[in-house]
């Protein structure tokens, strides 16, 4: 659309050098205007095999040394760690460096960081560097060896700022972010709780059960179960090569939403059960067909269009930005491209968010129009 | 391994003009040896645009007309309508042709066909030349418009030969669907349906309800849910995709078993939900690992290796082969090869059966002396 803009970040720190870490280590080279991607991982074997691969510039055992100076810090560490982490290396950041992580659990690490739902100060004007993200990528495997530049590209990553965030530091990690080929939608921390409970942890948990219950059957029947395992099998049990510990710290990290999504999914599950033992075939077709339908309805990942921004004059109150994002990413609305146009002489500053294609426009429009913000569309 | 084999059948019937059947009649017209595919279709239209894709040598309104001459007549008809197609078409299905389905769900199909489990008489011989087969292959997509000649290379086709089955048919058979790139794999009709509902039914009501779910969730909470499926959710709801019509034939044909596999699933879904209610982490961890074990030990489907025969020299007792073909199969061993040594001055008949490598050699040899049955090995 047009020639690429440079990084916001010259200097890249990347704590943590698994799937997700070396992956970023890797796409992240591939940015202009980035001049230095640093590492560091608690384990120095694995920083050895990240030197070895060529993943990152400068590999540093110490994480405070690796992020002193960084523009970007990403904590691409365990879920629950993050926190800790964040504050271990609080004084050693930089006032204007922007802090973001991977995590796949979102309320809880914005509450240890940064007060979240309480009043917070922790940048220079007040706001919150800290934007939490979370990449909607990855892959059965696991650590470096899995690490991949081109993991993120095409794939939503989910950033949740809150009434603390700082508007800029939204602003510069997002426009980083598609760089990387990534699209960005902006959710609360709450809700992106909830939604990757059943988007990601209640199939996590299916697979691993089915392919449980498909490994004891074949123990009581015979290998043949195994054996007869076709496409629809192996594609519902995929994610069940996942790494263990991994899912037990999400699992454990989000475990009412996750509690919740079960639920649903064992009630709708015993209704279907209930259809099938009954005979009513109407109900059970009517079920098939409307989960179809839905499948059908599944946004593709490589989908393409005209962007249209949406310039939103800035008044002067906080939290806009992460209203007008979450609005947005929670209809399902991916910002393609977010800049600040600034404030001049006869002009008040704006929030340009580009969007893809005329529907998307005006869904845009008229969730911004309930919520009482004002704008108007901008063909690029 | 040796030069191809000309397809024991010239000329193939494929009824109906599916995704299976159309796929089959592209596949069979590839096989050497293999003169003519005629294909026939209860629906004008669809025989029109298999004439038009070039999907068969020859189109016939009515199967009574396809069907006569054919070496090999496939039915290729939804599973409630497969018994019924078989008797329409005894009397023009020559004494030597070798019949076969392609449905989902075996146990009724033969009970109905060859009254299977009862004395059966429909062979010259007084055996069946009707062999039940489940090629476990397919796709979300469904109709003549998806069909592909490669559907069923490297694909598992089960065969479910019973102690009424002609052992000369089963042979021809299985080394025609050979010729098309599959793997053969016999076993009890019986259990076949127990084994897909395992594997494959009630992988589909899962996916299908994991996406209901999931869309009454987006409902619920903004179309953000959608949005964030990554590739774990994609590839649990994949099948979700399939024809509901198609489903609600299979569970309803199949439903005491896919009834028992649902029931076993929501047991041990209820107890991991238990697990992290509790807050048990070590048994949430443990259940996690064990799927993740078993989903590494799931057979690749490229493996290759080095055949090794086994010899088992044939008393003169009826349904050897399907004893010793369902015991290889329960135990997960494919057959790569079937032959039948004929009997000569001072020789006794042998049947041949090759598998893949010596681990598989060693382990077949195991399950037929646990069954008295004698055989050795003949490397090829």
């Amino acid at each position: 659309v047009s020639a690429a803009p440079a990084s916001p970040f010259a200097r890249v720190c990347i704590v943590g050098c698994g799937l997700m870490g070396g992956s970023l280590a890797l796409a992240a080279r591939e940015v202009p205007g980035v001049e230095e991607v640093v590492v560091t991982d608690a384990d120095p074997a694995v920083l050895h095999r990240a030197a070895e691969r060529g993943i990152g510039d400068r590999h540093e055992a110490e994480a405070s040394t690796a992020a002193r100076g960084a523009d970007l810090v990403v904590l691409a560490t365990p879920v629950a760690a993050t926190a800790r982490i964040y504050q271990s290396l609080a004084d050693v950041i930089g006032q204007r460096t922007v802090v973001t992580d991977v995590s796949s659990v979102k309320a809880q690490v914005l509450r240890e960081i940064e007060g979240y739902g309480e009043v917070a100060d922790h940048a220079p004007n007040g706001r919150s560097r800290f934007i939490g993200g979370h990449p909607m990528a990855g892959s059965e495997r696991s650590g470096i060896e899995a690490a991949d530049g081109k993991l993120f590209q095409g794939a939503t990553w989910l950033l949740t700022p809150t009434e603390h965030s700082d508007e800029a530091a939204f602003e510069r990690l997002s426009g980083f972010l598609r760089q990387l080929g990534a699209r960005v939608l902006a959710v609360e921390p709450e809700l992106h709780d909830r939604l990757v409970a059943i988007a990601s942890h209640l199939p996590q948990v299916l697979a691993s059960t089915l392919m449980d219950e498909a490994a004891d059957a074949a123990e009581r029947t015979g290998e043949a179960v195994l054996a007869v395992a076709a496409g629809g099998f192996r594609d519902a049990t995929r994610v069940a090569g996942s790494d263990p510990d991994l899912w037990v710290g999400i699992l454990r990290e989000n475990r009412p939403a996750v509690l919740e999504a079960i639920d649903g999914f064992l009630e709708r599950l015993t209704t279907v059960r209930a259809a099938i033992q009954a005979g009513d075939w109407p109900e059970v077709r009517q079920r098939l067909a409307r989960a179809r339908a839905a499948r059908e309805r599944l946004p593709s990942k490589d989908r393409v269009g005209r962007l249209i921004d949406l310039v939103i004059p800035v008044a002067d109150r906080p939290g806009v930005l992460a209203e007008v994002t979450t609005a947005l990413g929670e209809a399902g609305v991916n910002i393609e491209d977010l800049s600040m146009r600034h404030a001049s002489a006869g002009d008040r500053g704006a929030l340009l968010v580009a969007v893809d294609g005329d529907a998307a426009a005006h869904r845009a429009l008229g969730i911004l129009e309930r919520r009482s913000v004002i704008a108007h569309l901008e063909p690029r």
